[in-house]
């Protein structure tokens, strides 16, 4: 029945889901205003040259298209470059700019039962600011916002790319064999790491040293313990970075979320500095991630820092696993005779804030059946008043 | 610069539009909820051999793209299809069903500074009633739904396109040349229209019939004047039905609204029965339309009448005219050694429902600048607590 097929990785969003879906997202975005940030509205169809090739995401996820004019368009694989497109033309001495999204993306997916190819994502966006206080802030503020949206079991893990960056090139010696190593973090695949680094013709001081990079991960005394592997200009930049945060986190009251992870590495060249995942241990994907661009505004000829973060509203669905309960509907059933009592009588319904669907009796085929699915129903037939209302 | 062009027909919509469209939204979307229909959504890519083909928009408006399998796919140009698809695998003894959506479309624009290429629709579709209450219900709720977004001046057109049909067949015999003498009412080009029926081969009678049919526009009293141009059982059938709609309207309080005209057509040939178009002075386009379509579920496997509207949301805010105050926002500006005190009373600002944006001042280029966008400044620099907070 090809009638009823989705392209791969496209859903229906059902009632149930969605009013889950929309009170869920309701609460994010007032969390989100409630701190300053201003929502807009970019479109799902930008040029390839713009936003296509200065987006995170791999060219093999994007779903492309010709305009008439025979230039290539992308449907947006995320928001941070629209945003950036947006900001470069709005940023002045009103710096930093706070701006926010919720808006669908759209990345290509390769085969079935894989990630959806289209999913909400609700994010900020904060241009301009380059101290830590900023990247406080976006931490603090997706951690504020998952707290508004019943989330409580979740783990902001929080790195710096800089770390891995500066001991890659310290150890390897050029960008070709840090990319390779990389890969391997990027793909969370600690396994291959393990193996490569062993295969790497190195002193075995220095193989030991990227072996012990992989034990980076957990309280704040790792920190410490990474000093003892690298400890070039860059490393203890990063690692001073990683401290002030740590600090001004502790300050927000929003240390207890956090923990430290110098494998993360989120895209292959995206981020700056400081970046960051959350996780439960509901759902085997990052509910949510972002971190410092630095780099992205210059694109846009607006040279600025950066910092934001993005929460994948359906995973995060999943983790919450909480469903808002089916409304209960009335139902006013009539016969035409009776219309205008019926009328008026789902009027007064509606205003108490019942949610009141008005029926002529000649449209049912299976009155049972269709009546069933109401909490209350009031029926207007024949020359009085049915049972309901007597 | 290129580099900040967006695709043809493609916008951004910014703070303070993007908080007036999600008040008006939100009213409509409590409008039509409160009249127990249920929202869903749908995915932004369709098959096109599922929903592109059936959908009620010209094929040179659908922005097509082939996936990784080579199937054609269609950003959807409308809701109805998609629907329609959900419907047919839910429409059980639960029939007649409400669904409703909320959602941007896609139709290609052929030049600049054409209609949008995204835009928002909001809308019902009562699928499963042939009866011409369920007419009734839609107009009536999209009447409410204007109303509940603060609209006052607009006007309902309301047709039958069986009436159009059945006197074109009549006169002119074959669907071709009904359907040349169609598309000049497709594209309200009246006076194409008569330069038309005055060029074609018919008695005078007919051609002053043709051109009588014109003047079916206004009040009821045109519906006896459209009989006396045609007596046929479909044409009588047509008005029979008008007759019964406007009656169900009067009954529902709505009448005020509504005009005839029997001239709208809507489209070249999605709708069965009756249609409506409603307009303001305000604006050149119609804010939204609908009508009867019963014979798109068969495409769906699952016959079923159907009928429904559409809102365009953009239209709709031109038409109102109103905006969103800009929200006032507060500031707490800090120095790093006062950013505990700074965060607690931000978080108090919060908790009040005040939008507080908390800002380190090491982030901030231009303080003057910076500061003159708030209502209220806040701040904690140095060792004492600063002028706002004396």
């Amino acid at each position: 029945m090809f009638m009823f097929e989705k392209p791969l990785g496209m859903r229906d969003t059902l009632p149930a889901l969605y009013k889950t879906k929309r009170a869920v997202r309701n609460k994010i975005m007032k969390e989100i205003s409630g701190w300053g940030y201003d929502f807009i509205e970019t479109p799902a169809l930008e040029y390839y040259e713009t936003v296509g090739v200065q987006s995170a995401i791999l060219d093999q996820q994007l779903f492309k298209l010709l305009d008439q004019q025979g230039k290539t368009l992308v449907l947006r694989p995320d928001m941070t470059a629209p945003i950036a497109r947006v900001a470069a033309s709005r940023l002045a001495g009103n710096s930093p700019l706070r701006l926010s999204y919720q808006a669908n993306v759209y990345r290509a997916q390769q085969r079935e039962g894989g990630r959806p190819a289209e999913f909400e994502q609700i994010g900020v966006e904060l241009i301009g600011d380059e101290s830590i206080s900023a990247d406080a802030e976006a931490i603090s503020l997706m951690i504020s916002a998952l707290k508004a949206s019943g989330l409580s079991n979740f783990r902001v893990a929080i790195g710096h790319i800089g770390f891995a960056d500066a001991l890659f090139k310290e150890i390897l010696g050029n960008q070709e064999r840090a990319d390779k190593l990389r890969r391997f973090l990027y793909e969370k695949n600690y396994v291959g790491y393990r193996e490569h680094v062993k295969s790497l013709a190195l002193s075995s001081i220095d193989k030991q040293r990227l072996l012990d990079f992989l034990a980076l991960r957990g309280d704040t005394g790792k920190m410490l313990q990474a000093l003892s592997i690298c400890e070039s200009n860059d490393c203890r930049q990063a690692i001073d970075e990683l401290q002030k945060l740590w600090s001004m986190l502790e300050e927000f009251g929003v240390s207890e979320y956090i923990k430290l992870d110098l494998n993360i590495v989120s895209h292959m060249s995206y981020y700056t500095g400081i970046l960051f995942e959350v996780y439960t241990d509901k759902v085997g994907f990052p509910l949510g991630n972002g971190g410092r661009y630095n780099r992205l505004m210059e694109k846009f000829d607006r040279p600025a820092a950066a910092t934001g973060f993005g929460l994948q509203l359906g995973q995060l669905l999943e983790a919450l696993d909480v469903h808002e309960k089916e409304e209960s509907k009335h139902c006013v059933l009539f016969s035409q005779e009776r219309m205008k009592e019926a009328i008026e009588y789902a009027g007064e319904l509606r205003k108490d804030g019942k949610m009141t669907v008005l029926q002529n009796l000649s449209g049912v085929q299976d009155v049972d059946f269709f009546t069933k699915q109401f909490e209350e129903v009031a029926y207007f037939i024949g020359s009085k008043r049915g049972a309901s209302d007597e």
